[in-house]
């Protein structure tokens, strides 16, 4: 099972708080921050601001924040702050994604722009976007705004990239590593930077916890798109196959298009170019045949191994060994 | 002349000159600062943020920034910083609202969602906002980045307000005010407010030129207002009528209804709810003989006013001189 299908049910859910319950407190006064910043005058406003809290499920960056804080030394004030911070940003990212991807549903609600239209969508994300700088300031010192600004960046600039190859059959693996390590990696990666950080930690723990978060996820993109092609719905809980109906290429098929003989590849590149549904089940045999899923989730799990490496700066901690069970979480497959 | 079309020729660009004579070095490092902070590895990137930095036309908030801290003494190395800050988050916010409007042209050039999608403009105003905060956390303190995510979630609010008010015909003057204050008027607060603090001034002082930049855009949102129903396009160098025609209720039009007889204020409802050009051209008569037209000129004159009035708290200056010209071309009507 990946981490992308982890809180689809309530037993999944139960396994999540168990796996949080060292930062149950933490987490509980996340919550707490997130709603106060967020709160409005406006009825309209404060109506879409609890409608999108439900988008949320994994509390997976705020649970990086917490647990490398913890497995680095103390948990302090500021770290329930930059947790709020940091899924504040994931939550307008999903917003503006939700948008970028004419999605309908998300977690079994209406996304924002299928119940309100993409105005207010728009809007809403911006709203997210700016509450979360401003709760940064609201720390000592610029640090977190000017990591956070940083690693925003280029979570805006991976999702142009993607965007602006849509459709772009010659994309290659350098590219790709390049869309995910920006659009996704870059805030699990500085999540666990300010973690490390806010707790204490010296230079080279803080980088070899940012590299841990910066694999992770990586590991999970890569997750999250083999299994929109090769996932089942029912588990997953999204609808799956919108990277190809989009041309949105990802791992599987840049390594198809890349290790197939001529023929092949330009029967590929016609399945995909004419994307429908009957067209998208024609590729799942090439696929599977090439090896090209089976080497998609050995990137991962090379990824996956990277981050394990990354924790051996920590001293054995119950902190740590969660942080370990979250990696390796990424990369098992929904059977 | 309204300060919305006073860059739209090449003779109110030197009149614009003119007039920032005293800041153009600062202006110079403005524009410096905001190409440096803005360039990306990304071919893709970087064309689209060269486009829309030609989006940009009056320097309306740098220039505040510079001119309200020269008033209050010197300039710091903060001062081009800020000013190229505010701009920013000006830039992201015409990005969005080009989407909002579906807008196709601004400045002669097509915008950002015309010429290469929703999606792109999407993540291109993100890219501009968060670039905003990153930069702004270049700065000693958090004091900048608390301030302008403050002002910035005040403006979303307005904005969305605004959307979630289309087409409502029983918006009164209160509510069309909240809606300008958060998404004009805040921007141009904010931008006065660090231009004061950052050179030195008192709190009382501080105060008093955040209400001047409040003022101020007040009367410039309510001119825009009234130009959009009632400009020259030639002149405006925009599409007119478009508050309209997405049946924004503005206050010339609260106005009329609010002091109409009931025959008079169905019948104009009516012609704004069947929105059509013909019908646009028929309310023009409605709100010239009713006096809504002056009524909200008026309203723009006393916030003027109001602007003119907190400068007494300054002594007299070069860059005092010019805060007040510029408040008074607010409600210069065009000829």
């Amino acid at each position: 099972m990946s981490l992308s299908s982890l809180s689809q049910s309530a037993e999944t859910g139960q396994k999540l708080a168990v796996l949080y319950a060292p930062i149950a407190a933490e987490l509980a006064e996340t919550e707490r921050v997130f709603a106060e910043e967020l709160g409005s005058r406006f009825p309209f406003v404060q109506l879409l601001v609890d409608h999108c809290a439900d988008f949320r499920g994994k509390r997976l960056r705020p649970a990086l924040v917490l647990l490398t804080g913890q497995a680095c030394g103390q948990l302090t004030a500021s770290h329930p702050v930059l947790a709020a911070v940091v899924e504040m940003i994931h939550t307008a990212t999903l917003v503006h994604d939700d948008i970028l991807d004419e999605a309908m549903v998300r977690r079994h609600a209406a996304t924002v722009n299928a119940e309100w239209g993409n105005e207010t969508a728009v809007l809403l994300g911006d709203y997210l976007f700016t509450h979360a700088f401003h709760l940064a300031a609201s720390l000592e010192s610029t640090l977190a705004c000017r990591w956070i600004g940083r690693a925003t960046n280029l979570v805006c600039e991976g999702e142009m990239q993607q965007v602006h190859n849509r459709g772009n059959l010659d994309l290659n693996e350098d590219d790709y590593f390049a869309i995910i390590r920006g659009k996704t990696a870059e805030l699990t990666a500085v999540s666990c930077r300010l973690g490390a950080h806010y707790a204490g930690a010296d230079e080279g723990v803080v980088n070899a916890l940012e590299n841990y978060g910066r694999d992770l996820g990586v590991a999970f993109q890569i997750a999250d798109d083999v299994l929109d092609i090769w996932g089942e719905e029912r588990v997953t809980g999204k609808s799956l196959g919108t990277d190809l109906e989009k041309q949105k290429l990802t791992l599987p098929l840049i390594r198809l298009l890349a290790t197939s003989d001529a023929a092949t590849a330009d029967r590929v590149r016609r399945l995909l170019v004419e994307s429908s549904a009957e067209n998208r089940r024609e590729l799942r045999p090439y696929l599977e045949g090439s090896g090209a899923l089976d080497y998609a989730w050995q990137r991962a799990q090379r990824s996956v191994a990277h981050a394990l490496n990354a924790l051996d700066v920590l001293p054995d901690s119950g902190a740590k060994t969660i942080l370990r069970t979250m990696a390796q979480y990424v990369v098992r497959r929904t059977s």
